[in-house]
């Protein structure tokens, strides 16, 4: 599953994310340590399931849950303490019951890559078995990438 | 709170953990992140309990809940990746629904201070009630202190 | 050390600091793991000497490091994956070459409690060795309450 | 790169390091966090290391670094917290300087999955320069996978 196919034009236009490297997230090399990209492409899929209209915590509630299944980073260049950092999030269904986000990490201020990456999720009930999204996932999947402006 | 009254005799025969520091837990100072020592108390609490003959994973299926409610920290000492630590861990009942463990963390070859503190847990039950901990769990902490053998 | 003197009338206009809980920060108690209000404490301060015109990324360029030396926390409420938190985040001289950090941790929407602590920070040079403060330095303390309008 | 060539026969005889799901690496999903596993991948890289008599602190200050410069991670079953695991931990040289680490990570009791996947590291001297690995590096890596015992 890797790679995997490009992503549906659906989701081409992109949620994006700033955020700030904490001190807690550097390590003794200086820069940030590898397993931090996971959680800050956590900030991501947050902030485009928000973007959509369908913040996750509201769909857990709803039972529906995203577990991650499969996780890729490449890393591609240092970022410090207080380093401002652009997140560039798309998503887009991966087959029936798996949906897929991909994130590009870069300096805010000039543009040069951080890391990039994605995660692929299954889409789960309450009870951890998977199901077809109900149309209103699929729709806010579907619209994602047209409506991050109320993000921003 | 804080100070609060000396540990009771029954625990003074405290439970020892050994951890090494992972690169993980390192920030750009070149020792670990001040936020660390509460996860290794953590650890430490887990493995006095374990020492007792009751592991908190089994408390809690038994409806037996110690959250956190104060934590205290003094950090005495550097340490680097890789370094083996030595966790002394002790603890008493704090009031009739409080417990504290005090822990103090050393360099395992050099015994240099690392880091000091304790943490104080309500005990409650599944709904987050507190509670006055049953007599098995009393007689646990009263013991705990004279079975750490069974760790080493 | 605990408690502290009260915090000297130069900072009392304090900095505020928003942030969500991130799924990263709970654990399986569903509410945020209690090591994460350390690393929460830490975006408080680097906004708050941000917001004094002093960001603690060219503090420690200009070689003078703040380590934390003790920190203290009492864990008040709970707080979920994605809700909003307000900090409010002061600081004062807690001796010649200390510096302390006081910060209340709230929800944004309702106000109510989730924790509240200190640090305290020794102020070295990059030797680690302790020094007076220079003169820029305490300025920057003593009018870092009235400047917090640039944060906002 | 992804997948890679089959690693050499060099290290099949693989390391094994067994380590508990801590209650901090949980999430409120119940299980651990996935971004742990690659905290867990380093713990068992370290591990491989002083398996092969080769301490990666000691190999910092020989001058050799090992960045991370990709990752990938196969989510396959749940772990609660105290959980023991077992991780198996291979290594080969993916490159003229670079070094691939593969791992397995499964309950000790069951054997049951829990995750797999692996990362690349760039071999870098201490500027950061991409280096042609040292003999004693080179040796290292080739007879790693069949010194393990004194790890045991």
């Amino acid at each position: 599953m890797c790679p995997l196919e490009p992503i549906s034009t659906a989701t081409t236009k992109p949620v994006e994310v700033l955020l700030r490297v904490r001190y807690s997230e550097t390590d003794q090399m200086g820069t940030f340590y590898n397993s931090r990209v996971l959680e800050w492409f956590e900030c991501g899929r947050t902030e485009w399931l928000r973007a959509t209209g369908l913040p996750y915590a509201q769909m857990e509630a709803r039972g529906v849950l995203l577990p991650v299944v499969e996780s890729h980073v490449q890393y591609l260049g240092r970022a410090r303490y207080d380093d401002l950092l652009r997140l560039t999030v798309s998503a887009a269904m991966a087959g029936r019951a798996t949906l897929r986000f991909d994130v590009k990490i870069t300096h805010a201020s000039s543009g040069a890559a951080v890391a990039a990456g994605y995660t692929v999720h299954a889409i789960v009930d309450s009870t951890g078995k998977p199901m077809r999204p109900p149309a209103w996932f699929l729709e806010a999947v579907e619209t994602g990438g047209r409506t991050e402006e109320k993000n921003s």
